[in-house]
């Protein structure tokens, strides 16, 4: 390991966080969802409940493209520019083949970089974003990710009509999207997104396919602990620490394998996917799904950034990269998590 | 239209094409590939011809996978370095949470960062993986894509075993994949990635999910011209223009494209989908899918590129964005394509 410091490029040698020295600023920032989520603690805070899942369209899976085309066009407008000042867009979503993000992108006359992170989509969005912006590439980035209940639960288990049953230990996929407007450009107040750490994948053998929580857990773990080496700082030195939907079970294996890492989370650590639904929704684990850390990112963390409630968080999104293929085939369930540091 | 030269970021404005003014050098290439592409035309050039299918794994998709760990490998070892002075794996397939990235990168202790661009996610990982190393983040990446014919058709067409008759206008799924290296240092001789032009999402309103060629063509002829456009170059301008895989029919209709927009593509120009089989194999339009462009330009192309044969190439790689889910609903195919220009 090299001592802290000793850099070569934009992060330090052997270590996984890069420093985005210029402060791609978020200009812009929207969220959507659905019912569920209006209907939750955060729901307050997101810009459009919609409480039709279907949106008006004809299947699920248009359902969730229209989301991404209005969280998009939200975040654009929301940042005070005309899509035409955007120069590329990036984005991903869990559909086979992203395909919520591809066909939205037809709406935009825009570049598009196909990302996958499964549900660590948002942090990656954001992070490859701000490579993009930092490195001078592009002047304005709109980045995004969401998902659906209803996609999710067909493609990656049983068709809904089954009504199966759903065992203690699984998470609700979150109906939604988020996106944001990363900008070289900063308007009054804009967050600035500092620092990333790119996530390896991790995988301790979960075969538990509706046990994501513990599958992800161990990714979240040595990201937040790659961060914490990299930069010297710890757990303090945020205002809060979010992962992206670790659920209840994931939450508490996280903090046993911090605390075995020494280091402490305390009441300024919480999980998007804990946030996003109350207690009396019986939703099990709570919220998971990429539109799980991108809704609670653009509404409530947004919102506590841009009042100054937050001064630097560390936003952590965490993917669990199976497909039902993969499972089908007895492979394990490996896991993976990208923080990306937001400060004002 | 911004004049060209105006540049305000490392694009001109409004344009689709960034410049790499570092040139990242590719520093190690290797391909793998099967039995049929092994008796193809760039078959002598391929580094590992694998004639077993299953490549001595119980699935396909476990051979494709493996596929994936052996070109990694191999180019990381072309490159003359060990794994662990490469700092991150950019990566994508063809198949659902692209899992033949993602568990292949469980062998590679690597920050990783998954990409999805369908058939162009050669060009892509290309482009992003120097945008990181041009832009300062990291030394030296290590960049991917591949597909297996057998997994291919499973997930997207019918079981092989149904024995399904083949359209004329179909073409075949490339069993193999492809890897590169890029560094910020560069070997002797080293090609150099010098710039990438990002593609749009296009939509010319196909629905036969079987004429992959009419679906992407568009979107290949849109990312050459707007490549034209920024660069001020012309056709002659390059030792050979490559598409990805429009395959035979394709190829026509980008000629025609181009013609209509004053561009004529000559006999520098060539499709790896038309290259990598001989009519005699009888494969109707010729290849397809993520390995075909990766393969072709990790054997054929990149072996003309370091004996000097070459001077400067410009390597289109085209998706088609559909998933069965998408067709069935009744969606079109939209297409992609990035462009990466490679000197020496």
């Amino acid at each position: 390991m090299a001592k802290r410091g000793e850099q070569d490029t934009k992060k330090e040698k052997g270590g996984q966080t890069v420093y985005f020295k210029s402060r791609p600023a978020i200009i812009g920032s929207y969220s959507i969802a659905g019912e569920k989520e209006g209907k939750g603690p955060v729901g307050k805070y997101i810009n459009n409940v919609v409480n039709d899942c279907l949106f008006g369209e004809k299947t699920h899976e248009m359902s969730e493209q229209k989301m991404f085309e209005h969280a998009i066009s939200g975040a654009i407008k929301d940042a005070g520019l005309k899509p035409n000042q955007i120069d590329m867009m990036l984005s991903g979503d869990l559909l086979n083949q992203i395909i919520s993000s591809s066909f939205a992108a037809r709406s935009f006359d825009l570049m598009f970089v196909g990302i996958y992170g499964a549900c660590s989509t948002m942090a990656l969005s954001l992070a490859m974003g701000s490579v993009m912006v930092d490195g001078g590439f592009v002047n304005n980035a709109v980045v995004s990710a969401g998902s659906h209940f209803a996609t999710a639960e067909r493609q990656y288990r049983y068709p809904l009509e089954l009504g199966n049953q759903r065992p203690p230990v699984s998470q609700w996929t979150v109906t939604g999207a988020g996106s944001i407007v990363l900008s070289n450009k900063s308007t009054a107040k804009s967050p600035c997104v500092t620092a990333a750490t790119f996530g390896k994948v991790i995988d301790w053998g979960v075969l538990d396919v509706n046990n994501m929580g513990a599958a992800m857990a161990p990714a979240a773990a040595a990201t937040i602990i790659a961060h914490f080496r990299d930069t010297g700082r710890k757990p303090s030195d945020y205002s809060h620490i979010f992962t992206g939907d670790l659920g209840k079970l994931g939450e508490d294996i996280l903090r046993d394998l911090l605390a075995e890492a020494d280091y402490t989370l305390g009441t300024n650590y919480s999980d998007c996917g804990r946030l996003i639904y109350d207690e009396a929704q019986n939703l099990y684990q709570g919220g998971s799904g990429c539109g799980c850390s991108a809704v609670v990112l653009n509404s409530f963390i947004m919102k506590k950034l841009r009042n100054g409630e937050y001064k630097r968080i560390l936003f952590v999104a965490t993917g669990a990269l199976l497909s039902p293929v993969s499972s089908f085939q007895g492979n394990t369930v490996p896991g993976i998590a990208h923080a990306v540091v937001i400060e004002c």
